[in-house]
């Protein structure tokens, strides 16, 4: 595989008192990115954090924060996320199927790394245009639970995705999101993924 | 007066990424409430945090924890703050119109303390109905900036609206959150608040 694997602990698992503190102890463990999942209540049904929090935890820590957006209107969240000190930007495809390339454009041109997301119910097609274009994403999240809350149980079905993307695009960074945990990382990874999202099936578990 | 004073220090202007201690320096200086931001970046142009920030928080403190919900979907709020152990549930009367008797009573039966915001743009004639109602809010909110991020100038005109509220309801639980800082908190408090959301007029003071 050429791509590097990558492993990055979400923050749906941390203690959201101690946001510092559980981000050293998971970049001290080995983490290569944390993951911040913003939700908005309406794209989801859970509301979660959003910029200022990002700001605090930026003066804490020069980790890569992997940003995951569960929100409507993206466009508004480019520049607050900028200045927060966000790294990378992961939108989700179901709601950029008309500003797509505005947006990819705008969360270059801000400085971060832009991402698309797709839902278990969305068919994989849709982000090809996306991974293919001029200006293109340079990282795919198949999302391997419904968004919104974390603790729910992985869908196998989803690992045809992960195996059909790796197979078009062998240097696509490739993130699975969702009951990633002992007994579904090593699926994963063998059909391709290579930057797991671990939430409370690892940080949880017995 | 009749009411009791309260100081309610607001959670825009603390490091979000250490909130534990920074809710138990807070309990320590003499705070009665912790004044809960909860922004959707619908009903408001930022996002700041929701229940599972709560529910962390919760587990470090037995605070009282003044959540004022800035979004638009309320109804599905009440019950995920609860078990997230809020204390109060102040709703804006711009976005309840509708379900404002439904909502008191969910908050209510959900052992919840309710109240109702008002933006500083909206009549204070509009929460009259809410107070003097058979199940009334226990507290109203005054705006005295328009909301969504910390730091803005208090809007001195906003103090007919406490005095109006006071002279009417002498009994009533009146906050009033925003710009609250040295100068205006005498202002506020000579025509009739008695509770104060300190946010960053206190606490980014020189």
């Amino acid at each position: 595989m050429e791509v590097a694997p990558k492993i990055a602990p979400s923050m749906l698992s941390f203690d959201f008192a101690n946001l510092a503190s559980e981000a050293y102890r998971m970049l001290n463990l080995g983490a290569d990115w944390l993951h911040m999942d913003i939700m908005d209540g309406h794209f989801v049904p859970n509301l979660t954090i959003g910029a200022p929090v990002i700001e605090s935890l930026r003066k804490h820590t020069m980790g890569y924060l992997d940003c995951h957006l569960m929100v409507t209107n993206l466009l508004d969240y480019v520049e607050p996320l900028t200045k927060a000190g966000g790294s990378g930007f992961t939108f989700h495809v179901e709601t950029s199927k008309n500003n797509w390339k505005e947006l990819i454009q705008k969360i270059k041109s801000h400085g971060m790394r832009p991402g698309v997301a797709l839902k278990p119910g969305t068919p994989i097609g849709d982000v090809y245009p996306l991974v293919e274009a001029e200006n293109p994403v340079e990282m795919v999240l198949v999302m391997t639970v419904e968004p919104g809350f974390g603790g729910k149980t992985f869908i196998p079905e989803m690992m045809d995705k992960v195996r059909i993307l790796r197979k078009k695009y062998p240097s696509l960074d490739i993130e699975v999101d969702g009951g990633l945990g002992p007994s579904t990382i090593d699926m994963a990874a063998s059909v391709g993924e290579n930057c797991i999202v671990a939430g409370s099936s690892v940080f949880r578990a017995p």
